[in-house]
């Protein structure tokens, strides 16, 4: 008898939980597929193109480095993550995914809500569209940690007293109705704590982290993109590697700023000016060069 | 010069604000297509069969009875809404729809909230009776109320004072550091408001109200289906009547309840424990027929 | 060590090839879930409601009758197909799924074609008469069989001929110049087979199921359909019997139509002109219902 | 009363056809949208980030430049193509479009197939995944094209007589049973033509060329690629602008590439040996920098 493809670094991740944030976590539930997998499809495919290609590891670096990206399609994961709704509403929004959140119009949500660590709370960046600029104080970290932390406690106050039903520290008032779940869920706010179950295949994870574990991302999403980095390695290895390699780590470079570099390595001396490139794009390029051009 | 198709009772309300709530709306921006594409791309698709349901009314009505739903992609609609973020949610599972929404990121949002209106509350909490007592009484509505609109307005008080920024009613302190919107926008409860652009097609649009206008929707969301069922009425009106009739006002009736319906059709007489059906079963479709079978 | 769900009578049907038609199999590859992991999700998605139903078959029929249809993506299947040219161009319009097909860019066509069984053509003939006569006799279907196996095989002589590449009982010609593959395959008919690794969550394989095993399909898709049913039936047999029940032999009846169930159930009379339906609407409930109304 | 956002070069592109091949074509029947609408879009997403980019061209660059895909999406597209069966099977692979096809099932099929330019025969290549070499002779392309016209011929012979309907050119034989169309069509080879209606979104209309403009596309469907290329053009002139390039003439530079590229920019000496890179990922890089390393 046939067995299924297996991945036994993955399967002794199987079930344990990974913690992410202050409360959240990642675990994974169950899964389909390993590099094998891949290189199978591949072969069907792509034919004899890539059968020239004799080697595994060489075969999915070359499908990741062409963007032949169905045969990662092949393989499937399913995560049970807990997570703030603001993270969960950044993270909803790729949509080749199929999810089943714990629903707060059926179910009492529990005390706990995401506080962010000192280091991590930081002032809003005036220059740019990124969020945060550096850190603020430790003391003033301390001091918003403080408000958001009361701010929340009081919120789910509020949202008990609304249900007025017996909850852990809460005993209900039976001169007063309660209201519905789904109506005194309303005042809770988005630093709460939900729970999925979240299934995707390999090709739409990876462009989830190629998103979500970039630099633009908001730093809480990026914390559970970086445990996922690490569930992909254990998982599917020369994946990992090719996409690291060609896609994570790897830059796009426009057909314009490609005319500069050409130049410069042809020996010729360019300036932005005669460049045809924005500030912005010769800044840009500079800085992916590593050297001030 | 050919004209892109038209709907003249459509184009009437383009750009218009339709009232959802006590602070949402839904504005048509944009949309491509009327009954005639449909009827046109079924006609090239379904062939004869087809061309032998001369009137366009009756072909649309055979389309939806028959789950022929592909010509039904073939016209789109892109809406801007107003919505409090818990609606958001329910919403955004509808994964087969593109969506720019409004990002608290990037951007201030404004103290402004819903509240259910007392009559909602009441309602709600009595139909929604997991385990709990039903309707609440108006008075206690009115205070629910208030308990809402006070938990809001301090969670605001708390997002203000954390970003520090100049705002409307508040004085930013200069001794102190702002916390980064991205950061702040945590304290702030899922009944404040968002907006996004939202694009569909008319077949995952009905499927969207197929599920949203239905009585197991939350009362919220209900409402927004019940402003874009106008929409969709006054855009493709024999649509709108097919969808009424084949799908929003049909019912499905299983293999089992469809054996007892042809056994009472045919005069014989049919009790519960000799239906095959569970209790439970037996009385939705005795709700079905409208008489105690 | 926590291991992954199981399906032991899926297991057991691992890797071995189900003919269908004449040349063409299906294969399980790989899966995901059971009809264990559907109920888990369900319970968290659907809350208390459904922890009330403590069956987990029933939970399951619960599921498919209400169309909460998002536990059943928690569910994933790879098949491996051969299939004609022609089903492959039905199959793939079913777009929520992953697919690696055989490339005859790449690769050489085997010769082998599909020509249906003599009662296939005889039967399909009756069936689809657009206009013209009824089902064609054996002794025709056995000339017609003839006629398609000819014309396939000169399609593939002349493929081989362009082609002018060594191959099984073709000797090339050193003095001609070979045609590139994805020019020569050009002349091969819709009849010809192909293959490809097919991979689907249990939602969207049933929605397939549910338009490819039915009457309206072409004979030869719904030969695949009628296997994977099988497959579906030994891999998540509640699941199954709850898709027979509530949605393969389920029927819908629409809302003029309920009207005049429900006139007939509380024992009034009611005709054609009285009921509000079109002759055939009133023809299809007549035989739905399994008499003469 | 507000109109629909329009781009007048498209609309006098409307309903016209544009010539593909030597039968097909392609014609815009409707659209949805315009560069400003994706501005717009962008501008409630990204917020404050994209105010500061004021200049609409500029905008969409810094759009495209960073992968911000979702405001391309509220432009809306679809087209009337004919195109080679065998195109079309390449073609389908995009699943993110709306389609209606042409049925075969139901519809007789034109005498209408595709036979490629003697410029555009080319013989197999040997070395790589690529199909095509060089142009094979003009004598043996004219064979060629003569003995595909034959057998093109020849099927459709025998489609028409499986059918024995009354067809151009075909008298039907009244004491023949007429086969189905479904069947019969069987024998036709994928030169044929079909026809469809097909309805994208920009983002994906973008990925779909990014992919099949692309050299590596087989030549027949790059013809279809180059002018809807020409259709974007019309349609969102910021837009193509844009996606020429920063996609399709830009380039990817993995990681370990873009080290030899810093190594050389910083006037150090570089080989392959030294570089990490494999001999073709070396030669990649040097034809991308235009240069012998």
């Amino acid at each position: 008898m046939m067995d299924r493809p297996r991945s036994p670094p993955l399967d002794a991740l199987l079930g344990q939980e990974i913690s992410v944030l202050d409360h959240g976590f990642i675990r994974v539930m169950d899964y389909m597929g390993n590099d094998d997998a891949i290189v199978q499809a591949a072969r069907v495919s792509y034919g004899s193109g890539t059968r020239s290609v004799r080697d595994d590891r060489h075969l999915i670096r070359y499908l990741l480095r062409h963007r032949h990206t169905t045969p990662f399609e092949m393989a499937e994961i399913k995560l049970h993550v807990k997570l703030p709704i603001f993270v969960a509403r950044q993270w909803i929004r790729h949509r080749m995914a199929s999810v089943n959140e714990y629903s707060a119009r059926y179910s009492l949500l529990d005390r706990e809500f995401y506080i962010p660590a000192e280091d991590a709370i930081a002032s809003q960046s005036g220059e740019n569209k990124q969020g945060r600029a550096g850190a603020v104080s430790l003391d003033r970290a301390g001091a918003v940690g403080e408000t958001m932390t009361g701010s929340a406690e009081r919120a789910y106050a509020t949202y008990l007293e609304l249900l007025n039903e017996a909850a852990e520290g809460f005993v209900p008032d039976p001169q007063k109705q309660g209201v519905a779940r789904e109506l005194a869920r309303a005042v809770l706010p988005v630093s709460f704590y939900t729970q999925w179950y979240w299934k995707i295949d390999l090709h739409n994870l990876l462009h989830f982290l190629a998103l979500r574990a970039d630099p633009h991302a908001q730093h809480e999403i990026r914390c559970y993109a970086r445990e996922i980095l690490r569930i992909v390695q254990a998982w599917v290895p020369h994946t990992y590697e090719a996409f690291i390699d060609y896609r994570l780590d790897a830059v796009d470079i426009s057909a314009p700023a490609l005319r500069v570099v050409r130049q410069i390595v042809a020996g010729e001396t360019v300036d932005q000016a005669s460049s045809g490139l924005s500030l912005r794009e010769w800044r840009e390029l500079s800085a992916l060069l590593g050297s001030a051009l």
